[in-house]
């Protein structure tokens, strides 16, 4: 799942996960740069060392990562699969880049793009948070373009009206449910009728 | 919408319609059989000369058609245009062969297989109605078996078990309604973002 700043992705994740707790759950990130205030270990990332993260490269253990402010952020492999296997639908909020890259390496994965309703409201909603320098909001429009360039490469567009989180957190169940009828996720559906 | 006989399609398609009667409409076919009693015209066929079939087949206006016991049959093209373009979702309920020509002259259309949830129920549905004889049985098991072989080139499957007629409505539903959000299906959702 990727949108820019601003697009109401954390908020649609909270309802996702309140409305499916049993359904639904979001991959924790390993990052190696330390906890901000009121980041808790386990929760928000799993924060690990420097030399930690590159051992868990060499032993491919992370999916997928990238460096960003000279800090490595990463996708465990273990508990994502460990919960695939379970049957949990795992959520990754991840930028596009990621996003190709779980392409590549996870044929299966379900790529989701959020979008907001318009740009007006894209640049009200980041103005609105209040804590960013008109620089820092400039650069996150330019942002914001460049990652809906990449839109056309993932599977669906979901719109996060304003107040909607819960029907766009709804319409991304919906889908998640629909691709498990897919016929090539099910393979052994035909078997008990024709051997 | 396609499933052998027995799998429950048309439990499932008067359920669809009931439950969202401004989303789904059901798509009439025209035929040159006659009419059967209490079938009305418009409702379960379009009835139709073999004339007007044929000078219909000729000026284009059938997207596919087959013919069956000396009859053809057939889906009209300008009544189901005239709802898709209106914005609903119009179902077929058609044979293997008519689905996949359907799905080559129209790449936009969903594919969806119906299957019983086992061989035994199958059975046991055909042999309830009461009205088949057991040669038909048989015939009808063995249609089933080559029909369920072509489920791999459909899009999606959805199990009908047992009184589950809603559930599977409901499914459908959701395959469409998560069909609607496909990129491929929002050519112009970035176009306010990047021109």
């Amino acid at each position: 799942m990727s949108g820019p700043s601003g697009c109401g992705k954390g908020t649609i994740v909270k309802a996702l996960l309140e409305k499916y707790p049993d359904q639904f759950a979001l991959s924790v990130s390993a990052t190696t740069r330390a906890p901000r205030p009121g980041e808790e270990n386990g929760v928000h990332y799993h924060f690990i060392s420097g030399e930690e993260f590159e051992r868990r490269i060499a032993e491919d253990e992370i999916l997928e990562y990238t460096t960003y402010c000279g800090n490595y952020y990463g996708t465990p492999k273990k508990e994502l699969y460990e919960r695939t296997a379970a049957g949990i639908n795992v959520i990754l909020e991840i930028e596009v880049e990621g996003a190709m890259n779980v392409r590549r390496l996870c044929p299966e994965a379900v790529l989701i793009f959020v979008l907001p309703p318009d740009p007006e409201t894209l640049e009200a909603r980041l103005r609105g948070r209040g804590t960013n320098t008109e620089e820092d909001i400039k650069n996150r429009l330019l942002t914001a373009k460049r990652e809906i360039a990449v839109m056309k490469d993932y599977d669906y567009v979901v719109i996060n009206e304003d107040g909607g989180a819960e029907i766009a957190a709804k319409e991304i169940a919906g889908i998640i449910f629909a691709e498990q009828h897919k016929i090539e996720r099910c393979p052994e559906a035909a078997k008990a009728f024709i051997g």
